[in-house]
Parts: structure tokens; C-alpha cells; sequence
């Protein structure tokens, strides 16, 4: 009988699975609503019955499961497998979903951190799978970051390591989400960006940009960079000053655990070359010149699979230590 | 035959000599000029003397020596146990130390960055020795740094983690020593701190500095904690502004591998409850109000010895994995 591994990426909006072989090649996956509003004993049913669906349907079965793996955004307690809150799923206070999984799948189960399990995903399968040591942002709504050292996930004395989006880059800038202030998540997460776009616009910046708000409500970073590409002045000082953070938060990075490669994932690099290579220009221009850094800055190539990827891993090391 | 470690701290002035025990404890102990300019073949028939003599003072036998540990500052191949270069040695390039050492006294040898062994010093046998994960500050002339993550001391892909002091606190800020603009260390070291006092009394600023400055031709950093005790505004004004780097370094420190402690050594620590105090309380003013953070910000204990103990605890992993 197939040995697989089930990968489970619990966001807000999908519940995204993936079924995996041994060595993490991905057999096949499947996405459905989160429905949060059910709570959780109807999320862990509806986690339950698609993975049988998604089995059934690829010929699997469900006694071939070695181990499941889910990778869940907010505050955890990983070590007792609890979501003590979860900032898109309100229903989800102090959820023991490991021990509710587990029971309902009578199988092993383990819970991980969302940035975690896609940093652990692009480690295993993507953009970090020929090194061994490597550091890990999401550029999205915020900025997510996961550590690894030596092959490991670091996960911190209270499972709250790698909250690299609130290191604090501008001291006493703009604040943050979190209470700081000058966190590079308030500056170079795709939501800030496109905010410090909107913020110019409102200001009075001339910017071809104020006729997508105008038009849309919004500015999205989305439009802030393909304005960028169109020649756009504003567009061009707002993704200057994302790309500065970001190369500012690599050089502290890198003095920090000094990884071999820092991967790039999340919506925003859909913006493509031009983000990639302003954060290196911006990493040459400030790294120190004691030593040349042979660190190489990258981006993800799993996309949206880096989350089930990285949760079966994590599933898979329950059971293996792999 | 009981079983010793030999634990060496090279330094520029001084050769520190510790021999312990298996568990650590401090036997004896000396220290000898390091005379840099005779050279690497010099300095090792120092050490190999210094020790033999320390050993015979004491009733233990060379024999008796199951490994040796060297702290060495500058840039250094850890691996192949060969200093590049050193600041305060000029003498010393690319020295194969780990090997004339091991040839020397027919023994394990293991060479180790010179912040990193105080780093472990202070883990297993100060600060820090009832905990598993640990960053720790040195503030001296420079600020160097080490972490410790499960136990183990973090070396990076090219041993050179832990550059701690070169984290960018204030972008586009002061020049540092290593070429890049706002490192903690261009504000917060020991001499940045009496470089910033003496700037501003050159500047004009009323203080009673200015007398110390005609007086001695220098301001120190001692100098400076001294007045801000006796209640001068500008040691006031120059110490707020270290404690507030120090504290962000700490925030920083946290968010990416979340320690249970924050030790600072070296000599700016002789400042007291005053600058410890300073850091607590702007890190309580800065740190996210997300979730109550349990790190503990402390003073290290060994104060010179951190870094023959910790030489001494590397060269025992060396033997026993420990």
C-alpha cells in the first residue's frame, strides 16, 4: 500500500488540500470554502470529507494516510496543537484542531505556523530545496517570514520565532498593525504599499494612479507596480521605498542566521523582475563591505502549493524525522 | 587521571588561559601578553608554554588534557581552523591555528570566533545557564554577538552569524567601521557612545563632559555613565540614545529567533542598573502590544572569564557532544 502524506493549508477564505507521496512529489490537491462560520467541529468535517472525496477520486485510500499536517495562520500553541485565536476565522478561539483531527482521521497529526509550513514548503520542494539554511518572507496583507537552520524550522522559546515582518526598520515611522512602530510589514507588504500609494494620491501626488482610485475605490499593489512598469513617477518612489525596507530587512537577516539564499514568496511577487532586482540593487548598495556576501535573494516557486507542501513535510517529520 | 579542558582566549593585548574540569568548573587559571609581533609560530610556543606552566603551578599534568578550545576574534575559517586575519594581530594571516596548536600539544583543538565563545561561556556556565535559547551582546569597542538556538551556538553558512552589531538600526544613520550607515554599533558600542559624547562637546554643548574632554584629551565611555549619574544632560541625552538602539536591537533579536533571554557583556555593563534598566524600559515602550513578551533582558555574570569557559565548552563538545 502507497505511503501518503496529507498536507492542509487552513487560510481565512479556501481550505486547500494536498495529497503527497513519500518524497513529497504531489499526487493531488483540492480547494474548497473555508466556511469559518460553521466553527470548528464543522471546519474539521468539512476538512474530513474533502480529503475522502479528494482520495476517492485519485484511487487512494484513506488507510494509506502516514500522517496529516496543517498549516494555520494567528497565535498558536504548536507544541499542544491549539489555534488560540485566528485572525480571519473568528469562530476559532482556543481550538484544539490537532487532538479534533486527529481523532476524527485516527491518524498522527501536527499543527504549524501558516508562514511556517509554506516557508518549510519552498525548503523541502521549492526555491530552498538544494541548501540548507534559508530565510523566508510572504508578502501579502502583512509580511510572514519563516527561519530555517541547519534544515530545521526555527521555531523560538514560545513558537513565535520569524515574526520577521515586525522587525523594525524605520524606528518611530509608520505604525503598525502590531503596535509597533516602523515595522517593515508597514512598509513593504503588498497592503502597505499599495496604502502608501493611496495615502500620495489622497495627499495630492500627481500620479496616473489617482484615476484608478478614482475609478476603482482602491489602489491595489497590484496596480501600484503596473504602474511602475508604465513609467509612473509615484508608483516608481512608492516601490523604491518597499524595495529599500526589503533589502534593509535581508542585510539584518543576514547578519542575524546568515542563510545561503532569502526566498520571496506572497502575492506581491507577482510584480515580477523588476521588484526582485530592485531589492538586490538596494542590498548592494547597503550591505556592509567587510566580505562579499555570497547570499542570493530569490523568489518562491511553489505559489499556492508551497502551503500543502510544506504541511505534509512537517506531517512527514512526525513520522520519519526527515 | 582526571580529564581537563584547555580554554584560550586570544586576544590583541592579553592571552587568557582557563583549565576546567569536566563539567565546566574553573581550575586555574592565567593570563600573558599576547606579543603579536613574534608572530604566529610565537604566540603558539607562548600559549604552549603559558599552559604547561599554568598546569605544573597547579599539580595536573598535560596528559590529562582531553581537548582545547581558542576564541579568536576577526574573520576566520571555523571550519579548516585557520584565522584569515585579525584586527588587533596584524601578524596573524591566515593562520593555520587549530593545526599548530594540535601539533603543538598533541591534541583536539577547535577554533572558535571570539563573541561566540563568550556567547557559550556565559550559556553554560553564566547568564545563561538554565535556559536553551539565548542571544547575547557584547558592547566593548565594537558590538559583537551570538545566538543560541536549542542549545547549540549558530554559526550561519559561512560562520559568520551573529554580526549582531551590524543590523541596521537607523537607515542612512552614522557611518559604520564596516562600511554600512546606522549599525547598532555605530551608536551603541562602548566607543560610539564615548565618540557621540565627544562629537556633541565639540559641537559646543554645555556639559561637564567638556571638562573631562580638555582634561584627558578623550571622553570615555565610562566617563560618560559617570556624569549621567551625576546628573549631566548630555550623558543624559547620549545614554537614552544607546539604551533606545540597544532596545530595538532586542525587538529585533526577538522577532526573528525569539530567545528566552537577551544578555548583554562587556565593558559598557560596568554602567549598572542604570543602563539596564534604560534598555528594559524603552523595549517595554517599543515591543508590540500583540502578546506579552516573556524575554528576559539581563547583564552577563563571568565577566572575563566568559570566554575561556566558553573556549573550554567548545573543545568539550569536541570530545563529548555536549
Amino acid at each position: 500500500m502507497k505511503e501518503i502524506y496529507i498536507g492542509i493549508d487552513l487560510g481565512g477564505t479556501n481550505i486547500k488540500l494536498g495529497c503527497f507521496q513519500a518524497d513529497l512529489s504531489l499526487l493531488c490537491k483540492s480547494s474548497v470554502s473555508t466556511k469559518g462560520d460553521i466553527g470548528p467541529e464543522g471546519v474539521v468535517e468539512v476538512i474530513y470529507q474533502s480529503t475522502n472525496e479528494l482520495l476517492k477520486k485519485n484511487n487512494l485510500s484513506p488507510d494509506s494516510i502516514s500522517a496529516i499536517g496543517i498549516g494555520a495562520p494567528g497565535p498558536a500553541d504548536l507544541d499542544e496543537g491549539i489555534i488560540i485565536a485566528s485572525p480571519n476565522i473568528p469562530s476559532f478561539r482556543n481550538v484544539p484542531l490537532r487532538k479534533m483531527i486527529s481523532e476524527k482521521f485516527s491518524k498522527p497529526v501536527v499543527l504549524e505556523n501558516d508562514a511556517n509550513a509554506a516557508c518549510m514548503g519552498e525548503f523541502v520542494a521549492g526555491a530552498g530545496k538544494d541548501i540548507n539554511n534559508m530565510v523566508f518572507f510572504t508578502l501579502g496583507t502583512g509580511i510572514g517570514g519563516g527561519i530555517i537552520i541547519d534544515g530545521k524550522l526555527i521555531h523560538g522559546c514560545d513558537n513565535n520565532a520569524a515574526e520577521l515582518g515586525h522587525i523594525i526598520i524605520h524606528p518611530g515611522g509608520r505604525k503598525c498593525g502590531c503596535g509597533q512602530n516602523g515595522c517593515a510589514e508597514a512598509y513593504a507588504s503588498a497592503s502597505a504599499t499599495a496604502k502608501r500609494a493611496e495615502e500620495a494620491v489622497n495627499s495630492g501626488v500627481q500620479s496616473a494612479l489617482t484615476e484608478v482610485l478614482k475609478k476603482n475605490g482602491e489602489i491595489t499593489c497590484k496596480d501600484v507596480y503596473d504602474h511602475l512598469k508604465a513609467g509612473d513617477k509615484l508608483a516608481k518612489k512608492i516601490t523604491d521605498e518597499t524595495a529599500k525596507t526589503l533589502a534593509l530587512l535581508c542585510i539584518d537577516v543576514l547578519h542575524t542566521t546568515e542563510p545561503q539564499r532569502i526566498v520571496f514568496a506572497g502575492g506581491m511577487i507577482a510584480a515580477g523582475d523588476i521588484l526582485l532586482k530592485t531589492i538586490k540593487d538596494y542590498f548592494d548598495e547597503y550591505i556592509w563591505d567587510l566580505k562579499k556576501e555570497k547570499v542570493e535573494i530569490a523568489f518562491a516557486t511553489l505559489g499556492e502549493d508551497a502551503g500543502i507542501t510544506g504541511a505534509a513535510a512537517v506531517g512527514r517529520k512526525l513520522i520519519t524525522n526527515e
